[in-house]
């Protein structure tokens, strides 16, 4: 599974692995793929340099990347006070109401309230870009279209390939003129924010639009025969990020969130504003349901959707709270349906793109020795 | 493009397309396809009889099949007239307003409504279908679930193959243990009724619930790397609405509808409840908002919302108005941008198919030769 990029980026394959677990990240890597670290949990520098220093000792000197959310237009002096100011108090009582129906505790005094979504603010991105750039990272992906001018400059200094998420042609075409390198089509199926353009409609639409750039295809890959099939789309390397979810990796294997994951068909996500204000498919849960809800507040716009709802997601994955309990995942949750080791999910991904490659040779070649069934 | 299905047929290629235009079913066989016609238009079993008879004359002896929209439990004596009956004033209203601010003509005394939606009782599908048996017709296809059992008992003593669709793997397997021979796992992005899984996902998650019956994928297909990645998928052959409609054989080259067609992007359609009364993917328009503004009254369930806009649909079509005209149509809308023969898009997509399939060859091998980047 090589292409023009994988041998850029010195690969063994053409898989990008998007996960904000370090341990996946890195074993993605040694698996032969590019581990790409999200980096929007952190929000003091030194831990991202911690975990940074933790990938460079476990990646066997092979490549791995940086994923930021990086809005392209600065908002000067803005800091999450004055966007905190701008959320109504309806909203919070919404919040408050609905965690108190479902019993959830609060967080022990003095214990912070972890994954935040302060990361989106410009300042605390380009903090973490900061710390990034003093380490070789070979990729910077961007999920909100392509970085500031000065940050796609910065990356082009150092070697580093930029590559920006885009839902659709005409996003991808204004992240090719603002100089990224890579664009991930990221398809309606895809887990995280998503436009409404199938992958399979998406992906030659955007290999066209942006040709001769690389086109990384995202969304409803979990298998080799998907990956086939985004390949033979004319992407140049397929991004997963919902698969690894429950690998042994990740770490959730103990958790109430991977028996959810693992329970969950292909139809047990939905496309809902309620993580950060924009479209973003995830688990659907009571908490989604509440948020989509026509009799309740509605979701806040991108970024304060995300600042109100950051504590009491926090509380509902802190004590496991069955019903409110959801994650960002795409629809091939339904083939998540046992706890693996990241290099087993690589392995079985390779392998059958190896046999979906041999299939179609057969229905190509008129299947004249043998018929074509499975 | 040749599967164990496609020999047991006795076509060319593993492709299937479905339109309601005699001239194109009868060109999709003779480019080395399997035409299907679909029924659900004919009102008068005469008018059926007279097409099939066309057909016959027009497909060299090739196969050709028959899709109609029958639903899989009959309620007994039910006509047109009680259907009618069930529809609430105020949305007969809705229609005339809604007609009437687009300033839509009625249509001339005498003229017939046209395209109806009776075909979907179950007394018309059963009056087609005695006709259809009198015909060679190699596959019975039904976008309802499968058909009764005594339609599938009819079918397979005449050695007619029956296939039916379905937008879960759910549905696939209910589809399979009432006897069909075929499903068409019809994706997210398709055109007409759809689910919410996209094709990418749908299809091998069919492919595994139905095994070994054969599996057609259906959305998001409209060139030969879309049908190789649908073969990749494990789709013993492609299942093809939309394509069909801005081909010269369509017949619809000289009117607004097609200019709206052609001129669409894969982000111009909707999936909405406003033709059928379920959630049908169709061109977005000033029609389907008003039936999806949630300040209007709101869709009926099917079949009432088909019988309560068929004449305002033949008003809206015969008269091409522009900001209303509509049709069923899938997300590939946005690569229909040319008119041509029903043959130089089946020869496109069979080439495009192999080119895709050499790329994919060039990746599996490592490209040692040249590197992969188109």
């Amino acid at each position: 599974m090589r292409t023009e990029l994988s041998r850029r980026l010195g690969i063994e394959h053409a898989l990008f692995g998007f996960t904000p677990f370090p341990a996946v990240a890195a074993a993605i890597s040694r698996a032969g793929g590019l581990g790409v670290l999200g980096a929007v949990r952190y929000a003091a520098p030194g831990d991202l340099a911690r975990d940074l220093d933790w990938m460079q000792e476990h990646t066997d000197g092979r490549p791995y990347g940086l994923d930021v959310v990086m809005p392209a237009r600065r908002v000067e002096g803005v800091t999450e006070a004055d966007v905190e100011a701008m959320i109504p108090a309806g909203h919070r009582d919404f919040v408050r109401t609905t965690l108190a129906e479902h019993g959830v505790p609060a967080l022990p005094d003095g214990e912070p309230s972890g994954w935040r979504v302060t990361g989106w603010l410009d300042d605390v991105a380009r903090t973490q870009l900061d710390v990034a750039f003093d380490y070789p990272i070979a990729l910077l992906a961007n999920a909100l279209g392509p970085p500031p001018p000065d940050v796609v400059r910065r990356a082009h200094a150092r070697g580093v390939l930029v590559a920006a998420l885009a839902g659709s042609a005409r996003h991808a075409v204004r992240h090719a003129e603002a100089g990224v390198d890579i664009v991930v089509a990221q398809g309606y199926e895809a887990g995280g924010h998503t436009g409404e353009i199938a992958t399979m409609v998406l992906t030659p639409e955007v290999v066209r639009a942006v040709d001769p750039l690389p086109v990384l295809a995202a969304g409803g890959i979990g298998g080799g025969e998907q990956a086939a099939a985004a390949l033979a789309l004319g992407a140049q390397g397929v991004w997963l990020g919902s698969l690894w979810l429950t690998t042994e990796e990740a770490g959730l294997t103990s958790g109430a969130l991977t028996a959810k994951l693992l329970a969950a068909g292909s139809g047990d996500t939905v496309r809902s504003r309620a993580l950060t204000g924009k479209p973003a498919r995830q688990l659907r849960t009571a908490w989604t349901d509440a948020w989509d809800d026509p009799a309740g507040p509605g979701t806040l716009p991108m970024p304060l959707q995300g600042l109100l709802v950051a504590e009491a997601l926090t509380r509902i994955q802190r004590y496991e709270v069955g019903p409110l309990l959801g994650t960002p995942v795409g629809q091939i949750v339904g083939r998540m349906d046992t706890v693996r080791s990241v290099r087993a999910v690589v392995d079985d991904l390779t392998r059958g793109f190896e046999r979906a490659v041999e299939r179609l040779n057969r229905i190509a070649g008129g299947a004249r020795e043998e018929d074509v069934t499975s």
